[in-house]
Order: C-alpha cells, then sequence, then structure tokens
C-alpha cells in the first residue's frame, strides 16, 4: 500500500468538494436536497465511476457505488457515512468517510481484488438533520425505518417538508418504500469519521477503535418559581428559581464525573425569566443531555438529577416539570471487526485507542441491525461542526490502510 | 382625627390619579417629562392649594407646596415621595406618599395648626429612572447633587436626552442649579411608601417604621470557558461555563442566610452563550445584587463570591470577569423620629415593626444629609412595580395619624 498514493487521492476529492458549500468562505454548508447537495452526488457519482463501480443514485437521495464480488448472492461489505453538513460546519464531517470508502474501493478495484462479496461504498442524505430537525434520514431510509408521512410531517425554517423538497430535488417522495434494502443483504457497515472530541488529538494517539456509540437522554426542565423585588424579599419568603435551578444544575457534571469515562452531562441550554438585576427570577428552563456506553449509568443520572429536582423544589414550595426530548439507547459495535482492526494497527505500527463515540453517526442507526464498526481520526483540538474543523490528510489514509485489512479479512 | 374621613380623602386623590397613566387598563406607566406627569402635576397643584398652601413647580418638575410656619426662618419639616411609576406599575407607589403628604396639611390647615417651622409637602420628578436609567433625578436635583451634563448624558431608548425631554416639556435645564435648595434649610424629611415588600401583609402587621435604607452592590459577572460538543469532549477536558458558574452563584443565596435579617442577595440576570442543548456552554454572564444593613456585610459576601469564583474558575483553567456597576451605602434613619413613631403606634393601638427598606427611594438620597424617617404601609402579597399592587386605603390613613403625630411633635 502506497500511503502517499492515497493521501494525494483522498486530498484531490476533500479539495474538491469543498467547494460545494452555500458559504464559501464560512465552512462548508451543504444541507439536503439543495443545489450543493445535487453537485456533491455529481461528483461522488463521477469518481465512484471512475473507481470502477456500478453506480447509482436511490430515490431518497443516498448514492451507492458497487464492487461486485464473486458470489453476488452473498451479503455485503458496506462502506461510507453522510455527504451533507450542518450550516458552517467543517469540510470532513461525514464526507470524509465517504471519500475514504471510494478510496477503499479504488485500492480493491486496481490491485484486482475483488472480495467474495459486494463491497458498496455508500453516501448517505441527511444525517445530520440541520434542515429539517430530522437526522439519520438517508441511512433510515436504507434500512426501510422512514416513512412518506414523516416526510410530510419534517420542515424547514421556510416550512418546506421534507416531502416537499424531495419533489423539487427530482424525487418522487413515495417511492421511499423502495429505499430500502431487503434484510440480510448488509452483511457488514464500516464508518470512518473525523473524532470531533480532543481526545486522540490531545494525547497524540492516530486512530480511534469505536467499540460503542454512547446512549443518550435529553430533558428540558422547567423550575417555576415566583417573581418578587430583589431588594424588599427577605430570603426566606422566596421561591427564587435561579437559586433552585443552579443547586440542582451544579451538581449535574459532577453526577457524570462520577461514573466511567465515556460518560458525560452537559447543561447547555439556561433561559431565566425575567432575567432583570433587581427581580428574583420566576422560572428557569434549561437542558439536560446525558450520555454514556450503558443505559443503566444514563437513567441512574437521570434519576439522582430528579431526586434533587424534588428536594430543592419541595425546599421552598417550588415546582417543576420534565420533557424527555430524545432517548437513543447506546450500540455496543463488533467486537470481531475491533479485534481485527486492533491487530491491523499493531502489524502498520499505529498508535490507537478503543474509545466510544459520544456523537450519533450513521454507524448508530446502522449498528442497531447490522455487524457495524467505525474507526475515528483526529480533530485537531476537537473542534467540529464549524469552519476551522481540521484532520491531517495522512491521517486519513492510515485509517484507510486499516479498513482496507478489514474488508479483506472479515 | 376622623379615620373615616382621611380615608375617604386619600382614596378620592388616588383613585383619581389613577387615571394619569399611558397604558390604561394595564397599570401605571407615568414616565417623567410627559402627557401623564404633567396632567398629574397640575392635579397635584390644585389640590395642594385647596389645601392652602403656597404651590410652585420647580425647574426640574418637581412640585413643592408650603404651609407657612410661625417662624418662616426655621428648617423646614418636608413630606412626600415622587408621582413617576415604572412602566406597567402600581397605582400607589411614590405617589401615595405624595397624597398622604398633602392630606397632613390638609389636616393641619384644617384644624389650624401651623407649626413652628414652614411644612413642605413635595412631590418629586423621576425617582423610579426607568426611562432614563438614572434614579432620584427630582431629589437629587433638590439636594444639588445634578448636573446639566448629566441630563445629556442620559437618554431614553429613543436616544432622546434627559436635557432634550425638559425642554420639550417646558422647562430650561440650565436653570437645574436654581432647583437646589439652600443648606439646612429642609430640617426633617418624612417619606410614607408601600412596602413593596411581603413582610407586613404576611404577618398582619399594620405599619412598618424604617429605620435602615440598605445598602447594595451590584455586579455583572462573566464566567468564560470553552465552547466544545457536549457528546464528544470528556468530562475533565471541559471548561464548562455553566457547571462553573452554577457552582459558584448556588451558594450566593446561602451566603445572605447566614447573615442577619435585612440581607438579601440575588442573581436575577443570567446569559448562557451559546445557550444549545448539545453545545458545552462558552459563557455566562450574570448579575449579582447584594443588600443589606450594613456595609461589612455586603462587602464580606462580595468577597465570598470572588473565592468562590477564583476557585471554580482555576480548577478548569477557565477566567471571569466582574464589572461593578453599583454601589449605594446603607442610610440610618433617624432613631429620635423613630421613637416618637413608635410611641404614637402604641398610643394609637397599631401593631408596628422596625424593619429595613430593602428598596431604595427618595429617603435613600435625602436620608444622607437630612434627618429622615420612613413609614411603610403593607403591600398585598407583597407585590409591587406592577398592576395588581394593592394596598388598602384605611391603611395610609393609619399611617398619615401617626405622621401627624410626628410633624408636630418633632
Amino acid at each position: 500500500m502506497d500511503l502517499k498514493k492515497i493521501t494525494a487521492e483522498i486530498a484531490d476529492d476533500l479539495d474538491f468538494l469543498k467547494t460545494f458549500t452555500a458559504t464559501p468562505g464560512n465552512g462548508c454548508t451543504r444541507m439536503p436536497f439543495t443545489r450543493e447537495t445535487r453537485d456533491a452526488a455529481e461528483y461522488l457519482k463521477k469518481i465512484m465511476k471512475e473507481a470502477g463501480l456500478e453506480v447509482r443514485e436511490d430515490c431518497v437521495g443516498n448514492i451507492f457505488g458497487v464492487l461486485p464480488g464473486r458470489d453476488r448472492s452473498l451479503p455485503c461489505i458496506m462502506a461510507g457515512s453522510h455527504y451533507d453538513s450542518v450550516y458552517n460546519g467543517g469540510d470532513y464531517d461525514g464526507i470524509a468517510g465517504v471519500i475514504c470508502a471510494v478510496e477503499l474501493a479504488r485500492m480493491l478495484h486496481e490491485e484486482g481484488k475483488n472480495l467474495e462479496c459486494d463491497f458498496v461504498v455508500a453516501a448517505f442524505m441527511d444525517e445530520e438533520g440541520c434542515r429539517f430537525g430530522t437526522g439519520y434520514f438517508g441511512s433510515k431510509c436504507m434500512l426501510g425505518q422512514m416513512t412518506v408521512e414523516e416526510c410530510k410531517h419534517f420542515t424547514d425554517k421556510d416550512d418546506i417538508s421534507v416531502y416537499d423538497s424531495m419533489k423539487s430535488y427530482g424525487l418522487v417522495p413515495e417511492d421511499l418504500v423502495n429505499a430500502a434494502w431487503p434484510e440480510g443483504s448488509i452483511g457488514h457497515f464500516v464508518e470512518l469519521h473525523i473524532e470531533q472530541g480532543p481526545v486522540l488529538d490531545a494525547t497524540s494517539i492516530e486512530l480511534g477503535l469505536v467499540d460503542c456509540i454512547v446512549g443518550i437522554q435529553r430533558y428540558m426542565i422547567t423550575v417555576n418559581g415566583r417573581s418578587d423585588h430583589a431588594g424588599t424579599t427577605p430570603m426566606d419568603m422566596r421561591q427564587d428559581a435561579v437559586d433552585i435551578a443552579t443547586k440542582v444544575i451544579s451538581k449535574i457534571g459532577d453526577m457524570a464525573r462520577a461514573e466511567k469515562p465515556g460518560t458525560v452531562a452537559t447543561v447547555g441550554y439556561m433561559k431565566v425569566t425575567p432575567s432583570a438585576m433587581n427581580v428574583v427570577a420566576q422560572s428557569v428552563d434549561f437542558s439536560i443531555d446525558i450520555r454514556s456506553t450503558e443505559n443503566e449509568i444514563i437513567d441512574k443520572i437521570a434519576s439522582q438529577i430528579m431526586t434533587e429536582l424534588d428536594k430543592e423544589t419541595q425546599a421552598t414550595g417550588a415546582t417543576y416539570s420534565v420533557d424527555r426530548k430524545l432517548t437513543i439507547t447506546p450500540v455496543q459495535l463488533s467486537g470481531a471487526m475491533l479485534d481485527i482492526m486492533e491487530g491491523s494497527c499493531k502489524d502498520l505500527g499505529y498508535s490507537y485507542k478503543r474509545m466510544p463515540s459520544g456523537a450519533g453517526h450513521d454507524a448508530l442507526a446502522i449498528g442497531q441491525s447490522i455487524d457495524t464498526v467505525m474507526i475515528f481520526v483526529p480533530s485537531k483540538d476537537g473542534r467540529s461542526h464549524c469552519p476551522v474543523e481540521h484532520t491531517e490528510y495522512e491521517a486519513f489514509s492510515k485509517a484507510v490502510q486499516v479498513l482496507y485489512e478489514l474488508i479483506q479479512k472479515i
């Protein structure tokens, strides 16, 4: 394997794809069913064909390139990621996993090493869910988990539905059911992705072998106190929503720190009402995002938070309400594939770390029913979903080398 | 003294003044130098004249009515409050103290009981400071503590300065210096006001004898952390501004509770940036409002907060900045006048409580240099600065009875 050649080919493709953004000079903005995804899709189809693949765009905008195996009745090995982005995102989140999968196909094709089964490169539409508030759209369609009704339900900020935007894009939403692959047709799924976190970069480790995608629970909490004059209301006659809420919020980070690594808990959103210097707060809304590789840990932290909310509100006669926004169960990835990748890292001399993914990916949807694995490359300073997102091209080719061995050994 | 007659006269005046609002049906909105203050001023001058007073409006919009004493060279006794309001405020905050002072003058006049010195009814312009972000404007002008430059500096939300609004109102701002009363010309100042807090109402006490107006320190704090992905950033690699700020804020109320009654500390304003569910907070801005009857206590709490901020930011490498917004020293009111009032309460059979004022008043500005006392009447449920602000009219007349004895005994 020629590391320099792999690096150069990946660099060429990723550099060209950077131009397909709605915000040139300010990061990648490639929303689903827009001019930018169309341009990227056409480019992907072109390079897949050049790599010797049978190429098709399905009825929801996923692109597949197939390198036929010796026995085409066998379940395929699929590799890929998504080709949409967030608003003003980076140039590698998602699309790098697609390009590296194309590179794998190129290598197989050039070396005449067709696999026993089909090797499929996948470029999924709309993983981020930024435009419509969805998420994993393309991979869920492939898994037969999306309906035409849902396409009509979800709309963007201009009130355009997924359904209508698909039609404007030249697709037939009613065909959506045809996007589902037959059960058992995909044997293994492999996704390369930037880490989007600081661990590999901070510890100078070359590759992350992802053994689990964390589960997530998200809540929106409202603490209802009473608005009072900040000067004239004695401390013991208050129902101060800020006092109550901060007594709970200040403990949430420590709850996560007390659990095993890979557990995080975050209050990122807070809104105080009326939020005036001289008025005791009437209410505080805040979000909670809890993630862990074990569902029991997530449940435990959620329960600890509710106990604290009970205690602090009861002490003053205030009340609170809970709105559960999201529940995702952790997905354990394929131990067998991880062992093969670990062996390759050792053979090739690359430093590696088994680690969970704290973010969701197409592999989260796919890994629920199909043997799946992910490989991470370092994100400079852990930055992602922003224009400064950066990964050295050589890091991608190291991961491609490990995956090249994996897909042949499965 | 005829309680029913006093109550009826106060009720007549307050009911009429309720109509001078820019927001009929939604509380009192009487901003300085507007049509509403002009209407209220004309009504006040009319009833002062009918009460036998020598009436004048000074060059900043304060209204004074003088009942001549037997020796006009003596320092006067002044009673009154302000006649502006907050936006959508109540019908009693400020103006009730003016009307009760007019009632005192009426009683003296009707009973032919002219005092040894002049008795002056004062109605001050713009105590609330809502329109221009000032405060105690009229009383400060009377004390010679306001300048033409300041009038040019402070502007309202439409960028109109105090200076320009005075001119539109028919005043000559350059005359401002003439609003100052000669040093020593005011011997005593007495202010009746609604409590604006819940203490009297909750404990069914009829009158509050205010022995101190609390000092205030206000700060705006910014905790600067680092924005990170809430899923992919391990807990020990974060500078989570919400985690840091809430660890400090959650202790602030308890710091005040540990001190003597009359001490309060409030975080009313909070702003989280970027405030997204899945993003570790980059920064938190929050306000601190600390009040106490003793400056040492305020200083101590402020110092404890800074110590906590040092500790929590240093633990993660985050930083913070402090902007001191307001410093007011506590004002001790006249012990001699309080003793007289206490005697009157006992004689008249009214329940009373010596208590601090947690809010600022014209008496705060005036009490720094002149013997001053305040009397509070109960606020229903402690509500104030809102349309539901309510006090029984009879409560005002009880306070008037106590003040009537006071001004004759001084």
